[in-house]
């Protein structure tokens, strides 16, 4: 079965006619460790479901870059707001490592909204999943500190870590790398004399 | 017309019969200034639109109240996860303000979701909108500091801030109330020397 017939089946129940229709607005891309999926400023025109690699969303603020977040596959991805309302992307989608993913045209997304309830249930379903991730995540730098969070992440996401540099990991934490150096320094220590 | 109506059509075009079918489903309620409207822990079991007044979710953190945000009417506002998926919640929903709301239950808005593209369509766009806002609040704190946010605040949402607690305000800042104080001692030094 198809990786992303496979996830969408998690959101949703999906009719093998609908995947068929699905299917055919899908073409497959690789792209190499370091590539650039979409610019901040250009339009997104594109909806990707994310089969294997890694993904940095990221901003540029005063010439620094800073991570928003990081997509794990199986995910879908896009920049939601440039690709629904046609603006200029309020980030820069990256990928960290060698990457396959999906990609599906905004006319076919938009189309199959209409044709299939499917896939109109599983969008909705995502967009609501994707805004309480971005709750937590919201949350968690309200509420905790770097040293917790990245306690956290290694508990959780410990596969993500390791394939994330750690300038991208700091930034996403809202701190210095050279900060992150002495929380990494003082969790192995204590991971030492447990 | 309908504060309700006028507000579902800034999102999508809103046939006349599928208002008189979606106003059906609706059920008026006036809260009291520090009313809870929603506890952490209970399943949110509605949907609801603010007409007037003002909301302030919030959560509990080792005794600590957090202030995640605010919501300021016209805009609809649930416990989105705890809704659709029968989650305990994980925030409370208080007014700061004597409100005005307007109410749906959990059957109504789903069944909804299957007999009107219009209803469907307005809930897709405003979840995509309502998680376009919580990223700008996420990378604001990812790249802000609590005075940058302040003056922003002060730009274009001073209407609110009149009538937020200050403690909640702090809360919502990630500081202490006795920094928002200094913030804003700061602040106004600073208008009143320009």
């Amino acid at each position: 079965m198809h990786a992303f017939q496979i996830y969408i089946t998690q959101y949703t129940t999906l009719p093998k006619g609908d995947w068929e229709q699905i299917a055919t607005c899908l073409t497959e891309r690789e792209y190499s460790k370091g590539a650039i999926l979409l610019e901040e400023g250009k339009i997104c025109r594109k909806l990707y479901f994310l089969e294997s690699g890694l993904m940095h969303y990221y901003v540029n603020r005063d010439g620094r870059e800073v991570t928003k977040y990081f997509t794990e596959p199986p995910y879908c991805f896009t920049s939601q707001r440039s690709f629904t309302k046609d603006l200029p992307a309020g980030e820069s989608i990256q990928a960290i490592t060698d990457s396959r993913v999906w990609e599906m045209s905004k006319s076919d997304a938009f189309r199959l909204l209409d044709e299939l309830p499917s896939w109109n249930t599983f969008v909705r379903t995502l967009i609501q999943e994707v805004q309480y991730y971005t709750e937590i995540i919201l949350e968690d730098l309200q509420n905790k500190t770097a040293e917790e969070r990245y306690a956290e992440m290694i508990a959780e996401r410990n596969a993500l870590l390791e394939q994330v540099p750690l300038k991208y990991l700091a930034s996403y934490l809202g701190i210095a790398p050279q900060s992150l150096s002495r929380i990494r320094k003082r969790f192995y220590e204590r991971q030492k004399n447990r």
